[in-house]
């Protein structure tokens, strides 16, 4: 194949979902990413399951990827992964500031056994100041990153948290474009590599600023941020489920009174205007609430439609793989995985016209590519044999 | 300056936010974005403004942007773009499927002009299929893809909007990462270009499927996503305010435990191993918001930090600017905006220990760079100040 990223070799010592993530989107692109994994292995691999061998999450964070089963505390395995970076192109971990120092493998050391290396370091809050050791889950760095506050329904209600891990995914979205550009450099100038460190706190804050922060933007002169949050959203429940409907222009504002047959509100002056309906945002949408009760959600889609007002049926999840536009997009496919059958996965979001995608990727059993990866780095059956035996490095064994 | 992204030309005819975002963050990794508005403006300049000249969202998603204004109405407007493609590395839009071809400006004609141009669309839907043509909202784009349905507080509750551009935000991103993707292939490659496509609807699956739609992989066995949803989040009220506090492995728990003086939980069957903590989850959850509604925040913290449980304030959005571990990732800086005095912007998430990111950039006045954009194509400044009568191209007037 012949992605945007194929030839580049990726050493990942990362787990859980920041740094894997991040590197399944170069490994779609066409990277070989050799997934290092502990005895242990990672521990979304059995999140949720009980004797299964793979969690849904595992095998979308890793699909792609070879797993490499290695001890770190033993000397020789540290060693084994010097050498697997020799020729390797970027390195990333996601341990807590200062582990990978301690093993032995800090950028300064695998810098001067490769140059050229790009060496990715993701944390939760940066490698100093009062949290840095702090332990990280995604609600953490919510909490620090205004989101719950965001989430909160009015300017007195309590904050909530988003039900979804924003901080990790956009670090790991964050991280693979910071990877792509720093290889992009690299081939564009002296070939060297460079230390490129993410922390979630600062990618959420990034990714946030725009729109949810935005409010603070002018100094001095910041905006009462909650003040105005509607307490309501733009979901409205019809009498067989839920639709989003919403007009921001005169003309789409227009429509929505046609489609919803209220056209004494086209002349109503507290919403004849784009400010009125700002001001009467709770009458206006407490009024269509009322109206959209009454029918059911396929008649108002359809006039709503045909009256050119954006708008969609709100989809539970299992309802999106039935969804027509989504079929239409072929987004998600279904293959056969080795180990657990059938299974559902979505390709990446961006499609390229020249480049492929890995099509079809399977996320590894743990230490499934050690003997494989190792050989290729020049050891004989015999050294393996001598490393697995002294625990050293772990295949997968028959029953896993 | 020297940025990864630095000696890249990209011409960029997106609005709103999808697009700008995208383009801003190679903006700031040094790319030369030359924005071309209509005489209108982008709709984002203005956006919840009176009558100042700029609006935040506005500032974060185009600063270091230069911008043209050009009438694309007009045949010789159409004409100054195909002159600015010449040379240019990138071209990007993001109207609804088919107005950039109408405009004379689709994929065919910009690549016979300049073979080596990565062409970017990004759409809400996708570019065929029953929903292409429709109006684009986020709400519209988070109710086909489940965020909704995530966010909804229990298996009964009704769904919920995140109240932050979520799809628009991760279409950028994803776009960002492709367009680097798709420029490094180039490098390395034949110097061809190619056409790079992002649909809102399948950036965002892609984004929420390693967790948020993991329960759709397995084929004829998906998991029932909403069953097990909690009722409460992970955001306990305090004597004085909100905090987040988790625990998941046993010595975490057991740290909990200690932290809010209850070592009976310890011995407690409901909650001494992680498959009860799971299944009690409402009792424990509840169970700890009563303890922690006794005592202040800052005493909370201190106690659950010293078990080295995860834990943090919750911060509401004024708050993150005078946190201590915020202010010591110098994220957030201050600099002066010709207009609009003093500002405060986040610098991006990734850190590059070589490259440079762009200083204290600033977002442009409409048509602020027109005459040195139109310039730099060679035309003199008769032919600019023709094209200005001639109501084709734009410069800022005195008072915008």
């Amino acid at each position: 194949m012949s992605g945007p990223l194929s030839g580049f070799k990726i050493v990942d010592l990362s787990s859980v979902i920041s740094g894997p993530v991040a590197t399944v989107l170069l490994a779609d692109q066409g990277a070989d990413v050799i997934k290092v994994e502990s005895p242990q292995g990672d521990i979304v691999r059995r999140m949720g399951l009980g004797a299964t061998s793979m969690s849904p999450g595992f095998v979308t964070a890793n699909r792609g990827k070879r797993s490499i089963c290695i001890d770190l505390k033993e000397d020789s395995g540290v060693e084994l992964i010097k050498k697997l970076v020799e020729d390797a192109d970027v390195f990333i971990q996601n341990f807590r500031p200062g582990v990978i120092e301690r093993m032995g493998l800090g950028y300064d050391v695998l810098k001067a056994i490769n140059p050229k290396l790009i060496f990715v370091s993701i944390s939760g809050f940066g490698e100093t100041g009062p949290y840095a050791h702090k332990r990280v889950y995604d609600p953490v760095i919510q909490a620090l990153t205004g989101l719950p506050d965001i989430q909160a329904d009015s300017d007195r209600a309590r904050p909530k948290m988003m039900r979804t891990i924003i901080p990790d995914k956009v670090t790991a979205l964050t991280t693979a474009q910071a990877i792509t550009a720093a290889l992009l450099e690299r081939e564009r100038g002296d070939g060297e590599g460079q230390h490129v460190k993410v922390a979630m706190v600062d990618a959420t804050i990034a990714f946030l600023w725009p729109e949810g922060l935005a409010g603070l933007t002018m100094v001095g002169n910041e905006a009462n941020v909650r003040r105005g949050q509607l307490a309501q959203d733009l979901i409205f429940e019809t009498k067989d489920g839920y639709i989003t409907c919403g007009a921001v222009s005169d003309s789409e504002w227009e429509g929505m009174c046609l489609a919803l047959d209220r056209t004494e509100w086209m002349d109503d002056e507290r919403f004849n205007t784009p400010f009125g309906r700002v001001k009467n945002a709770k009458a206006r949408l407490e009024g269509m609430g009322d109206v959209l009760k009454s029918k059911t959600s396929a008649v108002w889609l359809e006039r709503l439609e045909a009256h050119d007002v954006p708008c969609a049926p709100v989809l539970s999840r299992p309802e999106i793989l039935q969804n027509e536009q989504i079929k239409n997009n072929e987004l998600i496919f279904e293959y056969e995985h080795p180990n657990l059958g059938q299974i559902r996965q979505p390709r990446p979001g961006a499609k390229f016209s020249r480049s492929d995608i890995r099509s079809k990727p399977i996320a590894p059993a743990l230490g499934e590519h050690t003997a494989e990866v190792l050989g290729s780095l020049g050891l004989s059956d015999e050294d393996i044999a001598s490393l697995v035996g002294a625990g050293v490095v772990h295949r997968p064994t028959n029953d896993s």
